[in-house]
């Protein structure tokens, strides 16, 4: 049975915090529960502002709302996929800026996870989407206990007495905004504006960079992960409800065309779609533009370089799209343009 | 201008070595030039005999068959791309056996690589299997001065100044065994029995296995690399020639689908063909097979661990089949069956 | 230059028309703008109302907005892609039924058509969606002289004196519901619901079933095509405006989950998605799962036997998702079940 | 249980057949036994040489070297799939070269066909290539009885009582000759050598051009095809042996890169290989070529042409490489260059 971590936050409290510069950025507190989560990202109303530079503070359900807590709890408890906390309108973002997303700290609210065997998911079985005449798998549900104190999951087997502690890695398998043009997406699509991209890069230490489509943003999260394998092959990670805390910047007049990652090291971009051929021609052609854009690099060169010393992630093939996010460092990058 | 190290290797000479038990191995020596090299996986003529346990020294031209060499050449005067040193014969494998490759030493055969956009690759350009009607890219070479002291490669930007060193990682893009079926193979096709895979685990420290199909193996390789990004995506890596020193041995009985990759913290499975999206599930539905054959899992308790902890790499999307190896640390599994 | 065939249609005047049986059908009349037309299939307030069984006449723009005229005109004058008219809301129509769409009479409403290299589109050149670093294709507009009483369309090359009259085929290339689970996509998206499927069934003779997912089913359609080759494969067909009659009908209780066509002769079951693998195999399997439901075969005898006389029309591979169409004939299946 | 028509032939006898102009052209007889049929595309003794202009009559074992002949009789019996007759050499074909094959009769040679699930084939189900962890699907066979003088088949369901009768469309879904480069193929692939293109082009009223790659060329076929649906989704058509007549010709100085077909009213062009997407570029590429250097028009007018006219043949999606064939009809196109 899984003990929820409840309490540790007060609604929408709100109180400047520090920061090394400007007018104090303030921490906005918000709590979701399974009453309030979305499932679409798309237009609705905010649940709370942010200004450029303030921390939020909010917590994120499990991809299945929190419902698999037991040996016995089956899918068919579940609501709906992916809840989405928020959305967040951040001041001043407009269409044609750039949204950046400081993960602070992200934090498991539980001390229990859930895989499963969900249909329609995974990149060995038949899908709603690669669908087969073969018969299907069974539903399976694995409960991994989590300790947050050793940061490890444990997977423990079904059909034997096997099991493995894993170290946590936490991330937000959906982080997301409105998408342009007016669509509204499923929360368990990832596509141009994010979403459930399953991007380990979405955690401590790293920034995202996420074009926005409409005044404010919409800024939309979920589906914590503290635990997955490249590729996410059966369709879902250690799911788990997290705890966070981020801070959100607006890049005024900086227009990109798909999420990007960075940190200290590294320049990361996403490509996200189907097969996954060409999700990885969508994610270097991008970071050749990036490279291009703000590096001394020619575009040839760039493909070149690339082809030396880029690093790949598949980050998941069973969500609707496939995302693979390319990599450089960026000690093998001229100086940045200033 | 590229200055060769010649000299190197006694022909076919051969003596004992030191091995830790059984019959004394054998060290045979073997050079490759442009005029005894292969360029199909298939039957032929051996060029030499190894027993198992035996450790064999010999040497691989680069991709173009050592012909670019200065700034002006052209793949005008390449005469056939991959050229393939071998076959070896190997004792005592026969059809349903594995052979295993054991890489003791991949050292760089020159003091400079090439790089190139090669009519026919790339992963972001058109070519023979996904024409386009859009203009074709320019040919252009790019040469790496090598450092074989300090070990690294040196990126010199075309259209810019720049130029960033790059540390080497030998490997053999190309190590595979005649086919099954009475098929011959391009040495630019990677398959069911390895090839042209440009897979960096081909290199010091892993064991590679593959199926026997032939009496004998039938042993190739070729196309080494100093360097190479994932997925190798302008289509080629720093193309060096390479002295090789490697061990095979053949384990009876033992037969095996795909190329398998081993050391001493992971097991690693390939799976090799088109779209990318098919790679992945014969590389994972191979590292299940592995895992429930060799390990105490079931199959499904293999897959629902996969979705946790396994890694992806996407060796390369550019060669008329793609290759992806799922990989996952001994650490996560149960003690292999004796 | 092009003349609009203007002023044929009252707007909004309704009154009852001839059927066979029930309540009176009405004629519901509805005249489009570019002021009013819609560039996303999702909630919106309906443009008008029908019952089942009534008769709609109204128009479309082209799929540039009738924005093409003349030689010299550009697509910097298009304002958006594939404007759509609608919605409709049909009485009646709750989730989980089934609207049926017959396609009474589909005129061309202009004497020219249009066809185009637009940027995004085609099957052999770099897209969004299959990115490339190859030089891009130069945009190019043909113009298509109509003859509506000949009912013909000529091609006129643009770099030779070479000319040539097509029989038209006029069918919308946009029909499309609302998206289930709050979704809103783009009218160049073809999905689930409908939409941009660029499929020649869209025509007069055939009819279209699309799954209901909200309240009324909201109809919209446009990108009306007078000619229109396999796979749209340079990204147009000859667009124009078109003069619309078809009827609603609904079938409660009846859920279906992709897009189907009938006519007198076949059955037809659509898949789209990506790659063109992904969209056959979802075609054929509803095919199967229709067989199997309506007629007396089990799932594995429609599936030999789909094997043996289906047919596959690939209606578009340039779109955000590709649509295949499965279909075989009736006289090779059993007597329907009551 | 099937009755062979046997002893039609009488082995190699050689006899001057009429001609329009030149030498006399002979008839070339051959009959083949599973003892002497090959399973690769390759370099193999000929069985029997022709000259230009000279007419074939041969046989083809079906898709199971025969070995399936009554109620009971299981795939474990079938000794290598695609049993191939030849190779025959052609006379004076050298690489550059084309070979052009019209087919002049395809008789059945059974009173019965073959349907089956065969391992590893198969669009909807899991295969070789394709892999999935869910469980297969049985091994299934359906016998078709064959009236060879209604020229029908029968396809009798096995879980219910309905039996439907198919008009006969003979093909040989195996012609190719031996692959460029040195290789050699297994006899279920299809490629740029032709192979098991699974094309019902390659029937009575069709020329067929391969390219020549090997002296003499190296003509194979096999696997005759009484009835088959688009797609041969379920991985079998109905498998006959077959009764051939042809006549090669070789065009001398002409190269093709893929296979082609031609009839009175279209030219075809194939493109085989995976995914489907791929496969549809090739050929359309191929056919703008084929229309740019033999008719008036420019690539880009070709391409735009297409896009309007162009049908599209997805023969098969269950071979190792994927078949399409993109056609146009003539009748749209400037006449021929001479």
């Amino acid at each position: 049975m899984r003990r929820m971590l409840a309490g540790w936050i007060a609604i929408l409290s709100c109180g400047p915090i520090a920061a090394a510069q400007g007018p104090a950025p303030h921490l906005v507190k918000y709590q979701a529960t399974i009453d309030v989560v979305k499932y679409v990202y798309g237009s609705a109303p905010p649940v709370a502002r942010l200004a450029p530079g303030d921390i939020l503070e909010t917590n994120t359900l499990d991809a299945f709302g929190d419902a698999i807590q037991k040996p016995g709890d089956t899918l068919a408890l579940v609501k709906g996929d992916n809840p989405l906390t928020g959305p967040f309108y951040i001041e001043g973002a407009e269409p044609g800026d750039t949204l950046a997303i400081e993960f602070l700290s992200l934090e498991v609210n539980s001390n229990q996870g859930v895989g499963a065997f969900a249909p329609g998911f995974g990149a060995l079985n038949s899908t709603s989407y690669t669908p087969m005449v073969n018969p299907p798998l069974p539903e399976r549900i694995w409960l991994y206990p989590i300790d947050n104190v050793a940061r490890t999951a444990t997977f423990r087997a079904l059909d034997s007495n096997f099991s493995v502690k894993i170290p946590l890695h936490n991330f937000l398998g959906c982080i997301g905004v409105a998408p342009a043009g007016g669509e509204a997406r499923s929360s368990v699509v990832p596509a141009e504006f994010g979403g459930n991209m399953d991007a380990s890069e979405a955690s401590v230490g790293n920034t995202l960079y996420l074009p926005v489509n409409v005044s404010g943003a919409l800024l939309f999260m979920g589906d914590g992960h503290a635990v997955m394998g490249d590729g996410e092959v059966a369709g879902t990670a250690v799911e788990v409800p997290l705890r966070v805390r981020l801070r959100v910047t607006v890049l005024k007049g900086k227009r990109i065309e798909w999420p990007r990652f960075e940190n200290q090291d590294e320049i990361m971009a996403a490509g996200i779609y189907r097969p996954l051929d060409d999700s990885l021609r969508i994610a270097f052609t991008q970071l050749i533009g990036w490279i291009h854009a703000d590096y001394e690099l020619s575009e040839l060169d760039a493909y070149e370089l690339l082809s030396k010393v880029a690093k790949i992630h598949v980050t998941e093939m069973v969500d609707p799209n496939y995302v693979i996010i390319a990599r450089i460092e960026k000690k093998y990058l001229p100086p940045r343009k200033k």
